[in-house]
């Protein structure tokens, strides 16, 4: 009989810590247990440490989600992460248990989920875009994550797509993607839109001040079919897929997945076939992801799994 | 005594094919020899035939560079290639020898050659970029060529730089980076300057039609101080510049090999510079490729001593 390897996956996030034992299938073993992120780097070590031990004997090793970039070696978060305590960065997670420890970027750890048993299950290489306030980005391709040499590949957001410094992002460069296509980037296009587009006049929106836009007004407008709405919105979704179309010639994805806040908003079938018509590598699946909140804990286990082969 | 295997390496050119024996370190181990390329498909295949039987008893496996995209199986070239002759796309090169054959894209092979051996030797993650008449790219990370998922991956010079269908590709498509930050770019950057910089009327080629100044007129002027040819090289390098920040930010590479007909003229000091300041994930090293018409050989042999392992 074959020992089936378990790993303890954990989510660290901002709120809480969330944990479960997943094997290398990405299959949740035990129930789901979430407890509230402690207020300091010490107390978050301490509650790590508890969880591992409660688990330890039923484990083989523990993988661990976490905002921020994460260090070549997968045993420190090096950038800032500003929900999350200072001295979070000078944790060593590797010290927490004699068991291996790994500790992976939330974003990778989505698409490992994603491709290994979400959306993404079965195709070869695996592109993740996450649209919320900001773009996200991973890709997993043959069985590996693509890391890049210091493990912060696939920042999207920052790809520029326009080369005239047009529009300030939030980052203070110009032209990211993300200052177009993300939620703000929908507030972005509301903003250029209402000094722009005759529709505007004409608005149920005519009377707010552009900046006071929210996203929820414009995807609501074009429910209520206001055509400044429809017009903002439809630039969106341009800029999406112009993004979208340069990341399939560059990764030669065969699927590719959407998920975050905005990605309801989108039609993947539309942008599927638009993507397909432009690029010169065809044929892409456009899909929306599946494994959600449970994304960092099962791509982590799945991660820290495969150390041990 | 440990037996070093070898590679037959052989560059498919469109007018010279070219081999030599090649170890896993990007040595090369024999004589380099050329010969012409034949006009018809089987003669190119039975010269590739003959080079072997040739060579056969001291190399261990085969491996060629070739112009055009190559199937996921390393067995045949997929996509159109121009220089080649029609039922070129019909051979499989595996039935070559009874050695292993294993063929890879030109561009492909040439970024493994600068990682393994040449400008990018001893970097994690080593993007390339090939600034000719178009633009091509590799990416060679952890010991790993990046293909994706029909080996297609890296068709950078199809990234978007403009979102808005403001210029057209030769390819048809807008708003291609090597249709601005190319050899052609260039052209196109001296066809929009004429039209919109007051310093064309008083530039040396005030009298030239715009579209009948070459690459060559503009890196001339510049050296001649022409401050219409100075503007019009500036904005290309500003193109270019945009591109490569948003690929460092794509494949976070601590080294970037710049190679092809233009890349004489970019200083890469100052690239490196302005690249490092502008990205979210520095360092990175920008450097010159080394590798030149053996990239191809070389590359294609450390590819195909790879598959031995």
């Amino acid at each position: 009989m074959t020992h089936t390897k378990k790993a303890l996956g954990i989510d660290i996030g901002g709120t809480k810590i969330c944990y479960g034992i997943v094997d290398g299938n990405g299959n949740i073993l035990s129930e789901i247990k979430k407890t509230s992120t402690p207020k300091t780097a010490q107390e978050i070590f301490n509650t790590l440490k508890n969880i591992i031990e409660e688990n330890y004997k039923d484990i083989d090793v523990i993988g661990l989600s976490s905002a921020g970039a994460v260090n070549l070696e997968n045993t420190r978060v090096v950038s800032s992460t500003p929900n999350l305590p200072s001295g979070y960065n000078d944790i060593d997670f590797s010290t927490l248990s004699d068991k291996k420890v790994y500790v992976e970027n939330d974003a990778n750890c989505a698409v490992v989920a994603e491709a290994v048993m979400g959306a993404g299950k079965g195709y070869h290489t695996v592109l993740m875009a996450t649209i919320g306030t900001g773009i996200g980005g991973g890709v997993f391709s043959d069985g590996q994550l693509f890391r890049g040499s210091k493990g912060n590949a696939l920042e999207v957001g920052s790809m520029k797509i326009f080369a005239d410094k047009r529009q300030k992002c939030t980052c203070g460069r110009y032209d990211c993607w993300e200052s177009y296509a993300s939620g703000t980037g929908l507030k972005n296009c509301a903003i250029t839109g209402a000094q722009n587009y005759e529709e505007f006049k004409t608005s149920i929106y005519k009377d707010k001040k552009p900046q006071d836009i929210t996203t929820y007004d414009i995807t609501d407008g074009v429910e209520k079919n206001d055509a400044f709405c429809i017009r903002v919105f439809e630039q969106w979704l341009y800029y999406m897929f112009v993004g979208l179309v340069s990341l399939t010639d560059i990764f030669n994805p065969d699927c590719i997945v959407i998920s975050g806040g905005m990605c309801k908003f989108i039609d993947v079938q539309k942008m599927e076939d638009n993507i397909n018509k432009e690029s010169v590598v065809t044929n892409v699946k456009v899909k929306i992801a599946q494994t959600e909140n449970l994304a960092g804990m099962i791509g982590a286990s799945i991660l820290a799994l495969k150390q041990l082969n």
